[in-house]
């Protein structure tokens, strides 16, 4: 091959990011070196920054730079309240929505026995810990409108309702097969005011 | 917004990439935050390495981590012999054609005044220069097959007989609206092989 190694090497390292196979990791190396060198080294600083500085959250598993993220370290938000969702992008569109006022559990996805992701991965043993503390009153369960989201609020129910705790599912209204962070604050609003109670 | 601003800082970055927006980016950076951390530090590695080691040929504008490519630094390349590209990407190429032998010259795009890349960005100047030092017999327009690649490898043509120098456009064989990059070798070579001059 006729390009340099560091070439090589970065085209190679491109790959690690989703969805870039070879040749947009080609393209993507040739425009940072033909038009975008400042982008490069500040991309360089900012994979290094964040790889360094962010954890998790180790209440809510949230993406955080402190051992807790701002929303449990606050002394203003309702901690009987506590909304599980997969990603942290949920969380952002929740929280814009301006409509909560409750704490979160993040499980970083949902389960999917198939790609190895079950209670473990999920941090169930986290949350199952949470329910026993007592504080929690109610689980609002947001994960996504999909079979997998839903088949998640349900394992999670059980396990809130074994603790005494309350759980409830996010309303219809996050249209049916979509996605949580694509939704618009007015419609998450609705979606959490008109929760129902799940039980038995 | 509920993000630590290193992560923030992050998803940022990764919109330099071509291609990238918003969504993308911060599914890229939940990806390498979650998953793949050891791929994000590789990856800073590889930027910081590629930004300070890789710059361009002096002869040909390839990429090059010495001040000239290995193929100009070679002595048993054709120097009588240059064949013009687009990118470094048709450069790789026909190398892997085994089927030329010659030097190149890389203009790193094409004519597109409505993109403001005009003779100065392709470096013009310095394939004059090359020109006028006499050594070279022939050029071979392996620009692509497009109305611009086209346009581009006229200008060159005109360029080269003012110079004494015979210009030749790569055969039909390419397919016509097609990048150099994406085809095969053995059609290459046929184009090569079937290149016809370009005169007055
Ligand atoms: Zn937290
Ligand atoms: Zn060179």
């Amino acid at each position: 091959m006729i390009y340099p190694p560091a070439l090589l090497r970065l085209i190679e390292a491109l790959r690690c990011l989703p969805g870039v196979g070879p040749k947009s990791a080609q393209r993507m190396a040739f425009h940072l070196l033909e038009k975008d060198r400042d982008g490069a080294v500040l991309l360089a600083d900012s994979l290094r920054q964040a790889v360094g500085g962010i954890g998790r959250c180790r209440r809510c598993r949230m993406f955080a730079q402190a051992q807790m993220c701002p929303i449990c370290a606050s002394n203003s938000r309702d901690a009987s309240t506590l909304c599980v969702v997969e990603s942290p992008a949920d969380v952002a569109a929740i929280e814009q929505s301006g409509s909560y006022r409750g704490t979160y559990f993040v499980l970083m996805g949902h389960l999917s026995p198939l790609d190895g992701i079950g209670p473990d991965e999920l941090g169930f043993a986290q949350l199952e810990a949470l329910f026993a503390q007592g504080d929690i009153q109610e689980v609002i369960l947001a994960t996504n409108a999909t079979v997998e989201g839903d088949a998640t609020a349900h394992v999670i129910a059980e396990l809130a309702l074994r603790h005494q705790v309350k759980p409830s599912r996010i309303a219809h209204g996050v249209p049916v097969g979509g996605e949580l962070e694509y939704v618009d604050g007015g419609t998450l609003a609705h979606a959490l005011a008109g929760r129902h109670t799940l039980g038995r």
